[in-house]
């Protein structure tokens, strides 16, 4: 249309960008994944199809880039206040209010489920959400060991997932509720087993 | 048809059910579970749509009763020689070579997938294939927490899930191989936080 001329338009684009991600989150909990098409994402973000095919390639661009919009940045990585146990607790505490939330229940889930059937989104979903989730645990536990709390011969990666992959496998499967009761009895059953031996 | 008549009517019967389990763990993996169809099932196993809806009421039945025909029988639960290490590892050893295998990989990761997505099924899924296999593991634990091996205070609960959701996590998400080092290490590192403490 008149982007060009309009002397707001960087500020229109601006509301049009987050119209398309609130759409998209919004869709793909109601519908699924599989349903999703821009067509739709479009329609109940008030703008054109082209407007969408400008920025993203597909779907799966769009969905993915709502979703890292949305979430924590990871840049800053986990508190590291010394005591190993209390930040864990307290983030995984933190990210036990998020899954329990409704909001982000339905988007995160249709995510997880098609990249766990396709196989290209799954490499995507994987890069640029689960991974830097991940790390920055690794680094948290990393960063344990050089302070002498974690033992020396522990593998850091496969003790992330010992924290991470139980509480995620639970809320995916709905095995369990998520509660900080559990939280903390999964950190420190985790925890009494990396520190050093006396 | 001509059922009742048939003095081999009841092999028959075997047959058409192990020709409809086999066509719909294929399709599984061919189509995904949103596009597997109880036409489609009966086309490829050579049977009547009919003969399917006789004794199954919908796809998922079919599917669920497919594929605990063809795992292993948990009911004889875990190994117990005594050592706990050894025992789990022999068994996460196996159930890494099966989820190696692609023929067991498709149909599993789009159940699994589809369990995700969908509740009901979820539900049924968990409780005749996800909660069965963690139990083997908790009773295991419990009986290596009576002899001593490990510590009162563990919740074996958790302790099952510190074994079992970083390996199939790793698995459904892709993002590493389930190798034997892998197994034996993820359980070396659970197993020495859940010692008694001398």
């Amino acid at each position: 249309m008149a982007d060009k001329a309009a002397p707001d338009s960087s500020r229109r684009s601006e509301r049009s960008r987050r119209a398309i991600f609130d759409a998209s989150l919004a869709l793909v909990g109601e519908v699924g994944y599989d349903k999703l098409t821009i067509e739709g994402i479009a329609s109940r973000a008030g703008v054109g199809k082209q407007t969408i095919y400008r920025w993203w390639p597909s779907k799966a661009a769009v969905l993915l880039d709502a979703f890292t919009d949305g979430v924590d940045d990871y840049a800053a990585g986990l508190p590291d206040t010394g005591d190993l146990a209390a930040d864990l607790k307290f983030v995984l505490r933190a990210t036990a209010d998020e899954f329990n939330d409704p909001a982000f229940q339905a988007p995160y889930r249709a995510l997880a489920v098609a990249g766990a059937n396709d196989e290209g989104l799954s490499r995507t979903f994987v890069a640029r959400l689960l991974e830097p989730g991940i790390s920055v645990y690794v680094d948290r536990l990393r960063a344990a060991q050089e302070a002498g709390e974690v033992a020396a011969d522990v593998d850091v990666r496969i003790a992330a997932e010992m924290v991470l992959s139980p509480f995620s496998q639970r809320w995916l499967m709905r095995t369990g509720e998520l509660t900080y009761d559990y939280v903390d009895t999964l950190v420190d059953q985790v925890l009494r087993g990396l520190r050093p031996r006396d």
